[in-house]
């Protein structure tokens, strides 16, 4: 599935990236370039990719049910995750943020940077199952609070995050226009698992664009109400989010989206390959599954992320042994891979021996059963080898 | 050039965006497909796109004549633009910022902003002839002045800033270490006149993909000294700019940067349909180029940017009647083309009555001399059957 020149090439790193869907990029680079005006032109080449850019608006809101007047496009996760965070910046003076312990980079990062700004961040681990406690992120909403902050889904554990739960919580402290909002990193989320916005009920949600297969350098955010951006310019996107509009992007994440959002036959294959793999995992000596408790088809995680420590082995070399063999995983966030630390875990309370050997495979609907099979083959030869 | 169904569409709105270059982005799109990984993994895939990554970046640096670590990929010249401008936001206090009346909105509003966050933002206006005094800005420096901010080529003038001559005016009030940052906004530069980065010498200077061909959603920024982002997430771009690599992005800008940058023979024949353009026109019965008093061939003007106005004939108008033709043009910056004001021309003093009729003529390397021709004569028509 990786091309010609990669046949032996097993890629169990989806939650980094998916492999491009070379037919939805096509597609979308073809009408791109045959409605290649700007669409802030009003002359015809500017109408025609107006056009193209509406249709991939309409196609998006339609697969996350929403109206499309809430769909922004944007240039990726990181991006879409930084704009709740920045608009905190038009207020008048700072308040409190809260945020788990689990996020993504992108926000953990920019919190801090609100942090030195005069923001106070409260962050709240999740538990020793990955997952965040509604009645623990409650006990941290003060009169300041301003934003919450939660992933949908872990991007290293997996772990499904109780979405619902904490939106009807936050809005049990606000008034009848809420005051918190409530942002989710919806990243791992969107065409990975089933997502309803509708019962979810955020005041954003992020969306990328490469982990679905989609054009790299794209995402949209879904805003509720009263979008606000702190980054000004050009009157694209209605004003909020400035630059020229990325057509060919937006539209093969728009195709995606339709490909793969709230698809029950791609997750439930998902499901039984996840099953299969953490059955076998858990009969190779010193493999541990984290968090312990997961079992095997468990609803309350994403199948296609599965955090693994393997005794005595650092992740690093792990990775590196896997990828002699060509096999493709990572320890965690690509976005941290080249720290070498593990805060998603620590936040959770694994210990720091066993996270330093954490490692993530990440699966997805290309991804074949026989490449589960050989993977947990290479993993008993590991393991064998360093014990 | 605009693909089979346009054989009639004459594009002079290259300003706004120029047609896609296909053979650029075939390229790109194919390259990035079999380099599919994240760069952040530390995997074979990972690494694949690690390198064409690098090789993106070796390709723009060369064709900029700098050194590859002072590049970094951006989705776009509005993004570039705020880097610079929210890299402020990290300093303990706020103090003022030097911009010119003529700038993009990207950077205007992104201004206004900073305003209500209390900087200061001193406006310095062009002249009558679209071009900065060096003099002029020298005198709104102070000792609380952190940033100048000036664009290469007026984005609807085509005025040539005299950009070395404001560089070293601003040294003049810097120590060894320059502490007054000087931004470029090259996006009507790069890849369009000839560009020195070396003898210019400003801290950073922007540069848009799709103005030359390349895939939208791309840019980049030069930084010479000690980059800062106010954003922070993953560790991309060395830690400057989160978010996953948008490496076939990237890789396009970079090929199209090669194809364009300094391209003398292109720039002399755009100056060549520049001089006929400007003569035809002084032709036509109460047509008026802005500025007045530029000359056909002139090397103070971009000759890709002819701005005119026509008596009587207000430029929306303008713009409609030339489309019902084929032609494509606009008023000026896309960005601001829905606002239906015109802030650079208003800056430069031009009167409020000619200002609302001018439109924009923009010309790209593949424009055709019998495009030009016909757009005179359709322009004849027109202006007869208002006059």
């Amino acid at each position: 599935m990786n091309g010609k020149n990669d046949i032996n090439t097993i890629y169990l790193d989806w939650a980094a990236t998916a492999p491009r869907d070379r037919e939805i990029i096509k597609k979308a680079v073809d009408l791109d370039a045959a409605a290649f005006g700007n669409p802030s032109s009003i002359h015809n080449e500017g109408k025609k990719a107006t056009a193209l850019l509406s249709e991939a608006r309409e196609r998006a809101a339609s697969a996350l049910k929403v109206k499309q007047e809430k769909i922004f496009f944007t240039s990726g996760g990181t991006e879409s995750n930084h704009i709740p965070l920045l608009s905190l910046l038009l207020k008048p003076s700072p308040g409190s943020i809260i945020v788990s312990g689990g996020e993504h980079p992108s926000i953990i990062n920019q919190c801090n940077v609100l942090k030195n700004r005069g923001w106070k961040v409260e962050c709240v681990n999740p538990g020793k199952d990955g997952k965040l406690s509604p009645e623990r992120i409650s006990e941290k909403i003060s009169t300041g609070t301003a934003l919450v902050l939660v992933q949908a889904v872990n991007n290293e554990t997996g772990a499904i995050q109780p979405v619902k739960e904490i939106s009807e919580t936050i809005r049990q402290f606000s008034g009848c226009g809420r005051t918190i909002k409530f942002h989710v990193d919806g990243v791992q989320a969107a065409g990975k698992i089933p997502v309803d916005l509708n019962t979810w009920d955020p005041d954003s949600f992020s969306v990328s664009g490469h982990k679905l297969g989609a054009m790299r350098g794209t995402g949209l955010i879904y805003v509720k109400n009263n979008p606000e951006n702190f980054l000004k310019g050009g009157e694209q996107e209605s004003g909020f989010r400035p630059g020229t509009e990325n057509v060919a992007g937006a539209y093969s994440l728009a195709l995606a989206l339709e490909k793969h959002m709230n698809n029950m036959e791609e997750f439930s294959l998902g499901k039984q390959m996840a099953g299969e793999f953490i059955t076998g995992l858990k009969k190779i000596k010193g493999a541990l599954i984290i968090p312990e408790n997961r079992e095997p088809e468990s609803c309350e995680y994403s199948p296609w992320i599965i955090q693994a420590a393997f005794a005595s082995i650092p992740g690093e070399v792990m990775v590196r042994s896997l990828a002699e063999k060509g096999i493709c995983i990572s320890t965690g966030s690509a976005c941290s891979s080249k720290k070498n630390s593990r805060p998603v875990l620590l936040a959770m309370g694994i210990p720091p021996e066993t996270a330093r050997n954490g490692v993530r495979f990440s699966f997805g609907p290309a991804t074949k059963r026989e490449e589960i099979l050989l993977t947990l083959e290479a993993l008993k030869e590991i393991t064998a080898r360093f014990n």
